[in-house]
């Protein structure tokens, strides 16, 4: 049910001046400020009447177009002001809430350069958590197309605030964050780059979005964007002198950041404002400041939770590839029905059914199979174009009979598609990959955009990417296929317009943990970052924390468990293999009973990088479930159980840290209690450093 | 009928020393001699016993790869050298000839890199009319995958030759040949550039091959490539101080020239040798580098000789858009229903039945139809990625009732896309687009690629969009779709192994008739040039030579009507409006009545630039045609009938320039004459500069 209140005050006198104006959010706790500063358009932001942005800078350098490519900075004036309430309650297709309410004040400044006849035009949104803001170009006066040198939206901090940040990178995002006042991002930046297949560090002072800060008085500050189409993503380069965010979009081969054409809406500038944590992991604003769900039919979309052929070959137990007999392979050229096996074959007949089953006993509702096609001998790292078809299983997995198989026992097989990030070698066969998927009855495809991008020269964010990644979404759509793309954009909140995108990595997943590990505190982070623009296929679930390739998973099991309640995401996996679940079944039932899709949400407590509790009703369910994350410190949680329906009795399975678990070296260690409790009852839950907890409430 | 006659002669001794081997033509007239000159590669060249190509090297600079990328040029050795003998005949699916003599002495010489384990083997074929080599790279020792910064093969030339040439460029080839000696070339390079949509020339004396050249004692020397597959097009630079032509391969937007994974073969290197210029022009040299035909069934590919909604927009009288309303369009923005129509749209559904009509009352296959779909208002220059969906007609093309149209009299549609250069896009929508003409029965399509290539900063001509050129020939295949791709690379005879590649353009064509004019001897250079990598849509068949724009064209209408015999094509247009046709339905008959496959082509005379007499025998038929060509200079050409069949009485209708035609001044002017003629015949004719003659001969 949607409920709409769009009360359109147009040009109402929200303190408007000539070339200056106000908009607060609907609580008035916010305030934005528009002023032309001389000819350049500048805003600010307060907060309960203190200053969080400071005046800061907007426009774009251009490199053509416009009226001889004179900067978009300087020679404005207002020539309009429009404001405007919204107010709105919108259901999405999945989530972490039933519905969400879109509720904001609106102000769109018009700009016209003086001497050019260009007109930018700058709308802010106001909500009770923050602000979002975006340039406007009508198809108006001179420009009509123009190519961007640089965008120039400044966020100027009031004060060396802590940031918890990655270093800003052309091509990956999958770094650990580093936690150090701004002025120690310069210092520590380069320590904070691990090596990557494919990676462009580009300044010592550019960090990423979504980026979280924290003011000495206790203010949380969240930058990020919204929506991002048809546009470079965008870093923050800090200028550590006067503590200013700047812009710096991705740019492209011939080092350009966007060719635009007006009428354009770029991206949203995003900045959550808050004095609890909490409201940072529970604001809607992102997604608000997305277009609505542009499927019209959204009933083939759902949550799955799914179990894997993937970590064998992360841990090193097992390998994409299936023989050893080639130095190189080629598509084309290649004899793999006489090549001999390698043995290590993960993706093989066998192996595969062994997962269905585990699946079908479990109630998972698929099971991704990688390395199920031919091409991985020498896929990453070689620059080369034709890598894979999506097309031509190996000869040990049986397509047609795996997939029957499964659907017999109530499994769908999910699709792997690995592009080895020749996105030109993708889209030319993305048609007929898809197709086979739907002669297969496959509905959801991980994708992955590992290694350098072909075309070679352009970046994983820059404008060319960000548009296959959509193409590549809304392709799918177009084939009732839901899609979960690994290494390709950071989210932006399109899985409000777009909900068959239903996951995400575009972040350091579980895999870096059969790298060498992760820190703790890593999951308690996440969520204030890189879960800000949408869900991540973060593959939880790692029940033996010693790989046979000798990485160590820093964390315990009920860490782990956790996560699929803290780590909100449609998609869930169970990454561990069947054998591992079997020797802990009792851990495990909380995998097979948390839900995926939820009619509430609500978060308990959390601070960065140190603790996130959350705790979330099931769809449709009077079930909730709980689940606790630390970090490098053991931590006590208070749970209140207010959320529970009054009067009514639950069964709390409670899956708890021992006390002598230690993520290192006691990681298995775990209680798991059961009591009848009420909407009264209060648990007092410890967690060892890098554990954690979880709970479910099963109403009776 | 195949013959095969495969002598395979193993490491026969060909005069093969340790470091140095020879071979020969079969008729022993061209000889290659290969040596290492102390670890270097040369080869060098002689025909009749006079050199050709003095010794000249052979090898890569490499980027990276191999043993820390060392230089492919010096510390070789010989390994092996291995000789053989192959002859054969084949059936071309089109072409000047109903089969193609295939026979060469050929030599492979392995080598290897002393200090890098790396091999890097040339194989020569020396046919009667030239020589091909190419670099053959095993997978085998360091060698796996490379990155190519140049190749250096040179081709030393023995004095200051005349040579007819187009500057080197990296995205155009539609320049007029300038004709000068090799010394000439600097100083002429600079004015030879006329400008394009999108070009990058290179450097001062870099030219583009087909490259035709003439010694001072008459020996024509014609250097190109054939079977150019993954891997960038070859241009040539010459070093004017030692005549040294060196390969100068296309770059990628980061400045690379190939990326290669072993094993892989080169496109091969072409000399054609003769001291008669009509061989350059029957020579099969290139056709038979190529690999066989890949398409099992060809049955759906058939020439095609078709009119086309396209000279209105080119010279002006109509134009591809559909509406003027709107300073920019977009593809998912604009509204065209409600737009108001420009009134010169040309592809409107009741000219393009007026097409239909005439197609189908004069005996043509086909009716090609531009600025069918949107996108038109503001196709070019722009470097927008989204241009066309190849999907949407405008409002007043109606695509079904047309087609059925079109069909119900025995007529085709053949199909248009172009694609602005976002080969991104076009491939994006490549498969719709192809499933788009098989729902409505198109079964050829005119691709085109105007402007800058996207992926920005890639090149017409670089690695990747030849990828895609051949992408777009397979794809199609597969949908049982001929193509006739514009603007993408010049053919190197991959029409013999992909004969749905039924014409490119490649070159200067008629349009730029329109476009301020042409020179005559530009159709008596393009068979020496551009067509010796295969057939060329052209489009004569002007006749009314004054364009609405104000352009002239420099022809007259019987040098129009000798271009269907003297520049072979299995796709040839009759260009002009049907009501100029009408105006001249003597001429027109000629168009009618000539074929477009053949079982028998003799080239009778030719002279780079100043004339090609052509005459050949219609498939499956007793019926000639032949036709003749001028450049600058009248011409009178003795042709003897000696090619027809002894005794048999043939109906010659002879077009000829009337003696006061000029293509200036007077280009209307002809006269028609019919008489009976048989092998004894000779006929005298007369063309004036820019003017030619055609014939029919009728079999009685």
């Amino acid at each position: 049910m949607k409920k709409l209140f769009l009360l359109a005050s147009l040009l109402m006198a929200f303190g408007i001046s000539a070339d200056a104006g106000d908009i607060t959010s609907p609580n008035g706790q916010i305030k934005v400020n528009f002023t032309l500063d001389g000819t350049v358009p500048t805003y600010s932001v307060t907060y309960q009447g203190k200053t969080i942005i400071k005046p800061s800078r907007l426009g774009y350098q251009l490199a053509k177009g416009g009226k001889d490519g004179k900067d978009l900075l300087s020679d404005f004036s207002v020539i309009n002001e429009k404001t405007s309430t919204f107010d709105e309650t919108w259901t999405p297709v999945w989530g972490e809430n039933k519905s969400i309410r879109n509720h904001y004040n609106d102000m769109l400044v018009e700009l016209k350069q003086n001497s050019t006849d260009s007109y930018m035009n700058v709308r802010f949104r106001v909500y009770d958590d923050g602000v979002g803001l975006r340039y406007e170009f009508p198809q108006k006066g001179n420009l009509n197309y123009f190519t961007i040198k640089e965008e120039r939206t400044e966020f100027v901090m009031t004060g060396d605030h802590t940031a918890w940040w990655i270093p800003g990178d052309y091509d990956t995002q999958e770094y650990e964050y580093t936690k150090t006042r701004l002025s120690g991002i310069r210092p520590a930046l380069h320590a904070a780059v691990s090596s990557n297949l494919s990676q462009t560090v580009f300044s010592d002072t550019g960090v990423q979005t979504s980026l979280q800060l924290k003011t000495d008085d206790g203010i949380y500050i969240n930058l990020h964007e919204a929506a991002l189409v048809d546009y470079p993503a965008m870093h923050l380069n800090l200028d550590d002198k006067t503590m200013t965010f700047t812009s710096w979009l991705t740019p492209d081969a011939q080092g350009m950041k966007g060719y635009m054409q007006t009428p354009f809406k770029s991206p949203w500038r995003t900045m959550v404002i808050t004095d609890d944590a909490r409201k940072v992991l529970s604001s809607n604003l992102i997604l608000n400041l997305n277009e609505p769900c542009k499927i019209k039919d959204t009933s083939w979309i759902h949550p799955v939770k799914y179990v894997g052929v993937w970590w064998e070959m992360i841990s090193g137990k097992g390998e994409w590839a299936y023989t050893h007999d080639y130095p190189t392979v080629k598509l084309d050229g290649t004899d793999y029905v006489h090549a001999k096996p390698s043995g290590k074959h993960s993706a093989n007949n066998a192996n595969v059914r062994r997962y269905i089953d585990f699946a079908a006993a479990h109630g998972f509702d698929a099971v991704l199979v990688e390395g199920w096609n031919i091409g991985w001998e020498d896929w990453s790292g070689y620059m080369k174009e034709k890598v894979f078809d999506f097309l031509t299983p190996y000869p040990d997995f049986d397509i047609k009979a795996l997939n029957e198989y499964a659907h017999s026992k109530g499994v769908k097989l999910i699709m792997h598609h690995e592009t080895s990030s020749s996105v030109m070698n993708y889209e030319k066969y993305m048609d007929r990959a898809y197709q086979l998927m739907k002669d297969y009855g496959y509905d959801a495809v991980k994708s992955g955009y590992v290694g350098n991008i072909i075309p070679r020269g352009e970046h994983h964010y820059s404008q060319l990417e960000i548009n296959h990644y959509l193409h590549a979404v809304t392709r799918a759509a177009d084939y009732h296929i839901m899609v979960n793309a690994h290494e390709a954009v950071r989210p932006t909140g399109l899985c409000r317009t777009y909900p068959n995108l239903i996951g995400n990595e575009s972040a350091r997943g579980t895999e870096y943990q059969a790298f060498g590990g992760t820190k703790p505190g890593h999951t308690a982070i996440l969520p204030f970052t890189r879960l800000q623009g949408g869900p991540m296929d973060y593959t939880p679930g790692i029940f033996e924390m010693d790989c046979a390739n000798g990485s160590h998973c820093n964390s315990t099991i009920c860490g782990q468990l956790a996560l699929y309640v803290t780590m909100y995401s449609p998609l869930q996996m169970a990454a561990d293999f069947p054998e591992n679940y079997e020797k802990h079944m009792d851990a495990f039932q909380f995998i097979k009973d948390v839900a995926v899709d939820w009619d509430k949400s609500i978060y308990l407590e959390a601070e960065p990088m140190e603790y996130i509790t959350a705790a979330r009703k099931a769809k449709g369910s009077d079930n909730w479930f709980v689940g606790g994350v630390t970090g490098m410190k053991a931590h006590q949680s208070t749970v209140k159980l207010d959320f529970l329906e009054k009067g009514k009795k639950y069964v709390a399975t409670i899956y708890q840290d021992a006390k002598n678990a230690n993520y290192k070296t006691n990681p298995q260690a775990y209680v798991i209690t059961k009591k009848t409790v009420t909407s009264k009852s209060v648990l007092k839950l410890n967690s060892v450093a890098g554990g954690g907890f979880a709970i479910s409430l099963l109403a009776q």
